[in-house]
């Protein structure tokens, strides 16, 4: 047995089974049909232990093909084995290999790895073979930041291939590179942006933290418990979800790389570490001592303070991930990072955080009111609760500004004002939003803005005192209380009932590049004279 | 006798006697000369008394026409009479009808407007047959906000069928949906802009009260006579025309739906509030009472949070009212609303006005430099009066800051240098201004930005009370003064000797759309092929 | 003899007598070789002396051209003779006109000047006659400022012509209005971006002034010797560079408006006030009483006001010189001169500067990370130094914002930590500067940035005592005096190894206007059609 995972390698062999027939007719017609000879084994006890709660999960996988393939006879033989999760292929010549070039340890070696990178499978290959040779040359010119392999299809890659305000589906012109007939395995479909769970969640745990301990509040008597249990199905929600994203990492290094690249996934990213930022603000006081420790804070700021580096970097130096060009309304996560490092923290450290995020806050709402990010055609008719990430920033920024000064004087209630009107201003178009957008785990990121203004808004009315600004603060908290139930039901809806919380995550299976419409152009030209 | 009114019906009539062979050369020519036989007869007593001073406007307008219609018989034989303007014309079957599409009460059903406002009258269905079926269903693409009704041409439309700074004249490819060849009812011809004037008087009658109040203009000693005399004007004139305009939105709704979707004229839907915050901060002291009361205040800022919220969310949502497309330096009508709103007021609703107006004001700031708003094509040579609203928003900030703070500190200071570095900037280029351009009422809305750089100094020199800060508040007073006076003799003259103060408003006269250019290049495609 | 310079009269020579087989393969294969017969004599006493250090640098040039020229027997005569500096040509019928129409003083009268102007040399006209008649309408179209002469090419001219960062190098498609194949006279080749050796000396002084006077930098125990050598340093060397350029903008005054004209160049116009606002400010105590003449400010502040006057007014006006065209990282420079003027003085005129150029800095920093200035297609893979520029402003603001309030408060560390996260973010991209840049005198510029982030952070550490802020400020002034050494070192090796420090400068060399694609597009049309 190789380096490669039980668990990778088993559910590689339940996709294979089932979507035998689908990827038959995806491109070729001649190749018979392969039953997966799956033997049942044990894998090592250490994976086993680390995968507890993965197993669960991929059980759900393995179930939901049956909703999905078309001949499901392979999997209900396995399901009636009684223990599919454990089934492990051994080196079969006929192992399903489509998905080797997104694995980092497949069973070939890296250099094959890269091979098979640089050649993908077959019917890849034939819609791939009529790029002609000066278009390869051109990969990457897009970067300017000198990490442009050859692998990473480029930012415009991502906006031609994919549509939708969240690039999530992709263009008719265009052929995904995994088997689109079936479901993918679990690692692959789960999303960076699953991490709006813990984000939805965590600032929950925040608010309650507000409405128990803000003066404002006290006449709610709201009960600590809220908040400690929040706060601990918050914390054991983000390890969780940190656990399979890492796994995904170590297992699929190659589709985190793609995420990473894509204009709208890179910014949730950000979304672990100001999970993290919202839990340590978010601190039951039982557990308080946690707040005040310098590791905690430096822990959490290297990595934010890394990727604003990176991204911000990337927005400044004008190559192809220049702001004029990736923009979107996602970006403000990118942002809330840093002004988060404001609220926690010591001396002048979260002054630095803030300082930071203003000047790039300022630019991004430029950009994003200018519309620059996004050419005409991708508008679609209807707002998204994406918008609502507008509101995030200047209430995260009034809050930690109050931190900063100790009161919550002119500085913080300029922003908090701005993040109320708009708040208004996207809720009194509120018709607009829920009309035909999909459900996505990405919602989640867009209801936390909500907690935030709710939780800027009890500190407001600790400062100013009046009736108004209490029932401005219940409210807000209702609302957001309200749309996280809501979010919550959803998610568990399409995770049990309709079992499609993970849809086959197309944006990491475009290709490099596509036939360009220049060669069609060339070809009227030709026809022409 | 219908619902319609009789003011309306009356201009209609003359306008229909005069323009007869006007319209005969516009388009049929079959069209037998029609006289009007119109039947003098006493309007209800209750418009009467309403429309007052509109009757002696209506009575300029017909002999307005004399100088305009080719064969002017009919109206003279009006004239004799002795009272044209009491003329009310039955339901002759052969009653001018090309202006029913914008009546809100035509002769017919709503059923039939709305018939007859999706068939527009023959002239215009000549030139709009043409448009292939694939081109009805992009009507309404870029709105984005739901209120996309076929009726409003889209703002792409406007930039598309106009020219000019103002938008104010029709490109030579269009076609006019109204006759072009004879002067239309006076209510078509009275453009929301005509709310600058109310702008000019009023905010001189705050300049005279600071200029009385200051205690660095004490040494003036100027007397209280001038605010009191200015400010019941500005009440008397912001009634007339808020009289006039309440009218033409009664009886030509289709017309200020029309005005409203217009990118440059929907930024002076915020001057008559303007105005009115302009009134209550220039409040002599005998009617001071006023200044404190709350409702006052609720009253004016409602409308322009509502404005706010619609104009601003339009802004940001993307849609065809997207900033990128529809800035121009009218938008910071827009802003001084909101700011002007923080100048008036109570506790913490002044403070949300700032800062929602300081955060679109960036916005709008960088928008305008980088000239973004503005296709290359329509960047005339000339500067324009326009560009004086540039001083009007950092003037009003720094003054709306300084009464936030109760001291006119750094954070009024630096919008204050702002806008007189910009006033100055403007300044040096005078000789660019006044070339070429043609005077409209619009002017009025670019002179009260010097008022409010004057007012502003006067502020400062209260503050810092030197020589210097004097002198250039004196300077800048006088400076607005002579210009307010200046701008109001040459509105005398326009109005009373050359009596083109109203000229057709072509701006609500354009197509829905016409024939697109692409029509052309598919033409010269098939011709090639 | 006539009004003309003996020096440039001079060089013009040195120049012919090199280039005759040069120019003569350019385009003109007819012309028989001329030989100069300069005839040695004294200039007059008073250029003599003004022009002390100039004939230095102008033997140089007469060296220089050994190693260039093809056939270089005239200037191994001249150099034999042992005063070559001093040779004068008489009015010779076969002297070198080529550079004539760039004088200010040639040898005909000025009308004719200005016919040479219109009638470009010979070989210029040829490539220029297939200009048509429409183009020559289309002249100074862009400019929108009234100073359209026919003479000056356009911005975008500019823009097409030239290409590279600093817009250094001309397009492969361009032709050379002035000979290419030789060296030009030493006027024509000293740019105005010389004065980025006077901004980093100057600041250097600065720093060290700043290291020995601040508190927190009381332990290095720093001599005034330092500063003081350095301040005198700095203003020979400001003194030297201006006299030079004077003598340019005297004898060749075409070429320094060509430079004003020039996207990139312009904005260097500030660089000589700034480099006297940080002789000012880093004035040694012996000499401190110049630093409290309101003299002094005036006349440093007065040409940076015009300036900014000029420039920001041009971006606001909307023409062919509108922020969205011609940002670029230079245009800090712009700026930085607001800001320093802030550093020194007096009252309220300090903020006033700082109120402008913050105002116009947020636009120019929206402006730059949207990358509007630049088009795709010149986006080089690289970095390059001018961007260190984006950390120049935000720490002069702070330490400008730290004097006017008198304190390093959070007024002026949000600004100074912008800087410092630039400054990382560019650091951390230090591998991407140096590749494939060819140095050139501009990087003077570019390196003050990192002594100004330098000089704030010892303020900083002055008010924030701490080990971390006195190491950050000992290591940045380290990387700063590191920084700028390796620059004078460089700068020497190429003055007077390589001697290639003052390289012909293209940019000044442009035809107003070349054949336009559309040309090509029209030939197309018609050999289709």
């Amino acid at each position: 047995m190789d380096g490669a995972s039980p668990v990778a390698r088993k559910e590689a062999d339940v996709a294979v089974t089932v979507s035998a027939q689908a990827a038959a007719h995806v491109q070729e017609t001649d190749i018979p049909y392969s039953i997966a000879c799956s033997v049942p084994s044990s894998p090592s006890g250490l994976h086993l232990g680390a995968c507890a709660s993965i197993v669960r999960m991929a059980t759900e996988v393995s179930l939901d093909t049956h909703h999905h393939g078309a001949t499901a006879e392979a999997p209900q033989l396995l399901s009636q084995t009684g223990h599919p999760t454990l089934t492990i292929s051994t080196e079969e010549p006929w192992r399903d290999r489509r998905f080797d070039h997104l694995k980092t340890f497949s069973s070939g070696s890296r250099v094959e790895r890269q091979v098979s990178t640089l050649h993908p499978p077959a019917e890849i290959e034939v819609a791939d073979s009529k790029i002609s040779e000066e278009e390869e040359e051109e990969t990457g010119d897009g970067d300017g930041d000198g990490d442009s392999e050859n692998e990473v299809p480029s930012v415009d890659r991502y906006f031609s291939a994919l549509q939708g305000r969240e690039l999530e589906t992709l263009r008719a012109t265009e052929v995904s590179t995994l088997p689109d007939g079936e479901t993918w395995p679990f690692l692959l479909r789960f999303p960076v942006s699953a991490f709006g769970m813990c984000l939805g969640v965590s600032s929950q745990a925040m608010l309650w933290k507000s409405l128990q301990s803000e003066p404002s509040m006290a006449f709610l008597h709201v009960s600590p418990a809220v908040n400690q249990a929040l706060w601990w199905v918050s914390v054991a929600l983000t390890a969780f979800v940190s656990s399979v994203y890492l796994l995904k990492a170590v297992f699929y290094f190659e589709v985190v790389r793609r995420e990473f690249c894509n204009p709208i996934r890179v910014n949730f990213f950000f979304a672990p570490w100001v999970a993290c930022l919202f839990l340590v603000n978010g601190l039951p006081r039982p557990v308080a001592a946690i707040h005040d420790s310098h590791v905690v804070w430096y822990v959490l700021m290297t990595p934010i303070l890394l990727l604003d580096l990176k991204i911000y970097g990337q927005w400044m130096s004008g190559g192809g991930r220049r702001l004029s060009k990736v923009a979107n309304p996602t970006s403000h996560l990118a942002i809330v990072g840093a002004l988060l490092g404001a609220l926690v923290g010591l001396h002048e450290a979260p002054l630095f955080f803030f300082a930071v995020g203003l000047a790039h806050y300022v630019v991004l709402f430029v950009t994003l009111y200018q519309w620059l990010g996004t050419n005409d055609v991708r508008l679609p008719k209807e707002l998204h609760p994406v918008f609502f990430l507008f509101v995030a920033v200047p209430s995260v920024a009034s809050m930690a500004w109050a931190r900063l000064c100790g009161e919550f004087g002119f500085g913080a209630k300029i922003p908090y004002f701005i993040s109320l009107f708009l708040f208004v201003s996207l809720v009194v178009r509120i018709n607009l939003f829920f009309r035909g957008i999909r459900f996505s785990l990405a919602w989640w990121a867009y209801t936390f803005p909500m907690t935030s203004v709710a939780i800027a808004t009890t500190m407001y009315a600790s400062s100013v005192n009046s009736l108004v600004s209490r029932v401005l603060a219940i409210g807000l908290a209702g609302i957001a209380s309200v749309t996280v139930t809501g979010v919550l039901v959803t998610t568990m809806y399409h995770a049990f009932v309709r079992k499609d919380l993970f849809p086959n995550d197309v944006s990491i299976a475009i290709m490099q590049r596509l036939n360009k419409p220049k060669h069609a152009v060339a070809q009227l030209a030709r026809c022409i004279l």
